[in-house]
C-alpha cells in the first residue's frame, strides 16, 4: 500500500456540530504502522460532490476509506456515490441482507423497507461487517482503479470497522515491508511532555521508532525496531527512566481497567467505593469491565454532606471542622465503606471539580483521595488544574492508580502528575 | 460569497500527532452565520500536493483559507504553493518586515535571516497580521480565480486572524445572501431511522433542508430555511410527528443533561439513585453538569444482591424470587433510596449489561427501571441489544427520561426505543 487516504463525508462535519474524530484515528493508527496518510478530504453529502472528490482522491490514492453516509435516510449517498465512481448499480447484497435481518431479529424487530435500503450494495463490492450497527459497510476494486472501502461515520462502528476489516487489507498488501518488534508500556501518572523529554534523553539508536499515544489521562509509549534488532535493553532502558511503578500494563491488549481488574482477581480482592466530586465515575470505570461483579461490591455517591454524614456516617465534626474536601473525610468516607460494604478495600475521593466552588486554601482541581485496607490506610491531597469533566476523569484515575499501588506494595508518589 | 473550504497543510494532520481543530472551528464560525464551510482538505508538506489540492478547491471554492506552513523551516510551503498558484513570484512585503522587526524587538531580539524569510510574502498580497506569533498571514485574489487566505496553523494564532481579518471579508463579501433560519430539536428514544422515515413522510417543501445527528444514544434534527420562508408550521408538523415527549430540547444550547437539571431546578425537586447494571452511570451523568449538587443529593452502587440486601434494604425474598433483575428489585430500589436518602425522585436500573449474564427469559440487554416520587411510582421493562458499554448507556438515558417524563407527568412510553 503506497498511499492510504480518506473521504469523509457529512454536513455535520462541514457546519461544526462533529469533529471528524475518525480521521484522526486512523492516522494514528497507520502512523504507528510506519504508513502516512495522503490525504483527508471532507465533503458534503451531494452527489456531485461526493464523486467529484473521490475521483480528485483517486488520481493520489491507492486505497481510500469514506466515512458516513451509509444510513437509512435520503441524505446518505455513499453506495450511489461509490456505484457511480465504479460506474455499476446497486443490487441487495445477501450478506448485507442477512445481517440487517440479524440485527433486527436479535432486537425483537422486523426488517422494515426504509432500512432495507441500507443492503443495497454498489454490485460487485464485498461487505464489511458492522457489529456495532445497521448499516453495513463495503468494499470495492476495480483493475486501475484505487480500492475503495466504506465504513460507517459512527466513531464507535467506524474503529472496528477499520481495525477488523480494513488494516488487514492494508498491512497484507505490504508483505515487502521488513517485519517489526514492538514493545508496549502503558502509564499513568507522568505528563506526556515528561515521558517524552526522559524517553530523549536516553538517546535511543536510530533503529528504534518511538511513538507516543496520549489516551488522556493514560499516556502510551510503543517502541519498535526491526525484528532482527535487540531491542530487549532499550526497553530496560526505557522501563527504568519512567520509573517501572508508572507503568500499569505492557500488554497492549489490556487497559487500565482490566489489569486492574486482574489483579484484584488473582489476589482474591474486593473494592467498595465513596465518592463525591467524581459523582459514581469511579465505580462505573470499575464496573465497565466484564466480570467485574468478583472485585466489586458497590459504593455509596455521597454528594451532598447529609449523605456523607446519614448514609457513609462521616462524623459531623469531622465535616464541620474540616469540610467535606479534607484528608479527614476522605480517611472516614473509605473506611466505613469498606466496613459496611465488607471489602478488602475502601476507596474514597472528594474535591472541588468546579468552575465555582473553590477557593485560595482549595482551588478548583483540588481533591483528596483515601485507600482504606486491613493492612494499610492512607490519603493524598492533589490539584490538577483543567475543566470539570478532565477534574473528575483525573481524579478517577488517581483513585483506581492508588488501589493498583496499594495492592501491589508500591510507594505512593509525592503528587500526580509525577514530575522529577 | 458562495462557498469557502480550508486547506490544511502539515505532516502532524496525517501522522495523527495533531487534530485539526481549525477547520471545526470555521465551521462553526460559518455556521452561526448561515454559512457552510464546502470542503475540507488536509494535505502534506509537499509542494505538487499542496498546489494540486489548492487548484482541485478552486474548482469549487470562492474562498480558500490555508491553515499553516508559514514559518521560518524548510517545510513551510505555504508562502510558494500560493505563489505558484497565482503564478507569480515572492518579494518581502514591507508590512510584514514591519511586523518581524517590532516582534523582535519587543522581545529584546535582532531579526535573522532565518526568521526574515518569513515576510516574503506572494507578489500583490496583502499582509494579514498575527498578534500572537512571528509568522504574518496574507490574502491574494487574481480575477477568475478564487480568494487565497492563508493564516498560520496554530490555533492561538489562526482563530484570532480568522475573526478578526477573514470572516468580516468573508461577511463583507455576502450581502446578497439570504439568511438562514434554523431549528433544532434534540430527542431521545426513537432510533435514526424511524425519526428519518417519519419527518421523510411529511414531504416538506424544498425550500427546507432537514439534517439528522446520531450522537448516541440521542438523535438531533435541525430544519433550515431561508429567513424569509415560514418555517413554523413546519415545525409543528415535525414536532407532531415525533411526538413532542421524545424531544427534550428545541434549544440547540442544551444537552440532555442540562435540560433535565434546569428542569428539576426550576421545579425544586431532587433525585437520588440505585444503580446495579450501570454502575453509577446514571449518577455520573446526572454530576457532569456543573451546579448539579442542587438537584442531585447521591445514590448507592449497588452491585452486589448482598448490598442491595444490606444497604439498600432489598427484601431477601424479592430477590429470592424474582432475581436482581425484575420490576420488584427495582421497585425497592427507587422507593428505598428515595426514603434513604430524602429526594423527590428515587431512581433504579437493574439489567444484564452483557456480554455474559443473559437467559432465555431475561437476554443480555434487559434492564429494568424503577421510578419512585410520592406521586407517581412505576416500573419499565427494556430490552437493548448491543455491547456492554452501549447497554449500560442506553440504560442511563432511559433512566434519565423516565425522570424527566415523570416530572413532566408525560405517559411512558411503551418500549424503549420507541417505534410505531
Amino acid at each position: 500500500m503506497r498511499s492510504v487516504s480518506i473521504l469523509a463525508t457529512g454536513s455535520e462535519l462541514l457546519d461544526g456540530r462533529v469533529v471528524d474524530t475518525n480521521s484522526n484515528f486512523v492516522a494514528k493508527e497507520l502512523s504507528e504502522r510506519g504508513l502516512k496518510l495522503k490525504r483527508v478530504l471532507v465533503v458534503d453529502d451531494d452527489m456531485s460532490e461526493l464523486v467529484q472528490g473521490l475521483r480528485e482522491l483517486s488520481t493520489v490514492s491507492d486505497f481510500i476509506i469514506t466515512s458516513g453516509g451509509l444510513g437509512p435516510t435520503s441524505d446518505d449517498l455513499t453506495r450511489d456515490m461509490v456505484a457511480a465512481f465504479f460506474g455499476v448499480g446497486l443490487a441487495e447484497h445477501p450478506d448485507a441482507v442477512a445481517h440487517l435481518d440479524s440485527f433486527f431479529a436479535k432486537r425483537g424487530r422486523v426488517l422494515d423497507s426504509q432500512n432495507r435500503k441500507q443492503a443495497l450494495l454498489p454490485i460487485g463490492s464485498t461487505m464489511v461487517p458492522n457489529a456495532n450497527g445497521t448499516a453495513p459497510g463495503f468494499a470495492m476494486t476495480k483493475e486501475g482503479s484505487p480500492t475503495v472501502v466504506s465504513l460507517s461515520g459512527v466513531p464507535r462502528e467506524f474503529k472496528p470497522m477499520f481495525l477488523e476489516t480494513v488494516l488487514p487489507l492494508i498491512e497484507a498488501s505490504r508483505s515487502n515491508v521488513e517485519p517489526i518488534q514492538r514493545a508496549t508500556m502503558k502509564t499513568f501518572g507522568l505528563p506526556e511532555s515528561t515521558v517524552g523529554q526522559l524517553i530523549e534523553g536516553l538517546k535511543l539508536p536510530n533503529e528504534i521508532v518511538v511513538s507516543y499515544r496520549a489516551a488522556f489521562p493514560e499516556v502510551h509509549v510503543v517502541l519498535k525496531a526491526p525484528k532482527s534488532f535487540d531491542l530487549a535493553p532499550y526497553v530496560v532502558s526505557v522501563q527504568d527512566v519512567l520509573q517501572r511503578d508508572t507503568i500499569f500494563t505492557e500488554d497492549p491488549a489490556d487497559t487500565f481497567l482490566t489489569s486492574l481488574q486482574k489483579l484484584l482477581l488473582v489476589k482474591g480482592l474486593t473494592v467498595a467505593t465513596a465518592e463525591s466530586c467524581t459523582g459514581g465515575m469511579v465505580s462505573e470505570l470499575l464496573t465497565r469491565t466484564p466480570g467485574s461483579s468478583a472485585v466489586f461490591q458497590g459504593g455509596v455517591v455521597a454528594y451532598s454532606n447529609d449523605i456523607k454524614e446519614q448514609i457513609v456516617g462521616v462524623s459531623h465534626e469531622t465535616l464541620a471542622k474540616t469540610g467535606a474536601v479534607s484528608a479527614e473525610t476522605v480517611r472516614e468516607l473509605a473506611k466505613n465503606v469498606r466496613e459496611r460494604f465488607k471489602t478488602s478495600f475502601g476507596v474514597a475521593v472528594s474535591g472541588v471539580a468546579g468552575p465555582d466552588g473553590g477557593s485560595e486554601a482549595k482551588p478548583v482541581g483540588t481533591f483528596f483521595v483515601g485507600i482504606s485496607s486491613e493492612g494499610r490506610s492512607f490519603e493524598m491531597k492533589c490539584l490538577y488544574v483543567s475543566e470539570r469533566q478532565n477534574v473528575r476523569s483525573y481524579a478517577s484515575y488517581v483513585a483506581l492508580d492508588l488501589v493498583r499501588r496499594a495492592v501491589l506494595g508500591l510507594p505512593v508518589p509525592e503528587a500526580y502528575p509525577i514530575f522529577r
